[in-house]
């Protein structure tokens, strides 16, 4: 009913996070509509991503230089590595602004019910960096689930004769959060962390 | 902190309807982690469906060809006429499979505020198709909105010299629609259109 070439960009369109087959619709049509000022430039800005950015082969993260543009920055402490579970939270940690140190991404969290090992994480990779001359503290910051934290413990342990500090981020009340609508696990985590005033 | 490449996609990915700045993100990291299956193929889609993708010179739909599949389709009944506001809305009647005759896409609707006037919708190209030797029946498939009937009854002035039947789609009771949460407007209109059981 609508054409091939409309069909499959909405059959494509579908498979982004957040769009179902309704909304792809719409934003396909959307994009046929505004063929000049959106459709064009995003079918061009699509195939410099597809052609530019590479995988960071230091960190794991997505730039269109290797090493990153984060491993290339001399102003940032290469003594501390943070190691997050993706690029997403990699980015997640960027707009806080408050790290300065590098990443290790892992692409992946232990499971074992989904066949991802150390391997597939590439935990020796890691454990090798953190082995470095510079390298002083390692901060865990996987995500605080199960996984996360299984994973966290896991690269812990592996890191444990590398000579380095490996800290995780801190558990308790989120910034703007109120305790009643809190799960126990957290509220218990942040009263036992609780510090001076 | 992403690279140029990554920051235009996710921009410009912020600007399909029902896509914010955060999903865009999400999307565009989808994307970049999905590179061989799904941000290429999404490219390639998206310049084919810019290059190739047409508005029909007869009826306005969008298709690869011009006149488009349906102005082509001998199976349509050519005698009846649906004016539809925009390509949304002659989508939404085609997968209704319901109406086999042709299109009238008017690409909006009458409107003092935004300066949309008859020109600017081409009503004098559709009283011209009206007149058409085979038409015999136009069917105004406009919004049940105030705009959307305005333009529906100031089409139907414009036809009355025509020679045709102007009819509008039924207002009433949507199906599996319970009256409790129906709008008084809707409930009386369907009350006055009432039809033996």
């Amino acid at each position: 009913m609508v054409g091939p070439e409309i069909e499959r960009l909405i059959q494509l369109l579908s498979r982004l996070p957040g769009l179902g087959p309704r909304s792809a619709r719409r934003a396909a049509l959307h994009l046929v509509e505004k063929r000049e000022v959106l459709l064009q430039p995003l079918a061009q800005a699509m195939a410099d991503a597809a052609e530019k950015v590479k995988t960071c082969s230091v960190c794991g993260n997505f730039d269109s230089l290797d090493p990153c543009a984060i491993c290339r920055d001399e102003r940032r402490d290469g003594s501390v590595l943070c190691v997050v579970e993706d690029v997403g939270a990699l980015w997640a940690m960027e707009r806080t602004g408050a790290f300065r140190g590098r990443y290790h991404v892992l692409g992946g969290l232990l499971s074992a019910l989904d066949g991802v090992g150390p391997e597939e994480l590439g935990v020796a990779r890691l454990v090798e960096r953190a082995q470095g001359v510079e390298v002083t503290e390692i901060i865990l910051a996987t995500p605080a689930t199960v996984e996360g934290q299984t994973t966290a413990h896991y690269i812990a342990d592996r890191l444990g004769s590398a000579g380095v500090t490996v800290s995780g981020l801190a558990h308790g009340v989120p910034v703007g959060g109120e305790l009643d609508y809190l799960d126990d696990g957290t509220i218990s985590a942040a009263l036992r962390a609780r510090r001076a005033f």
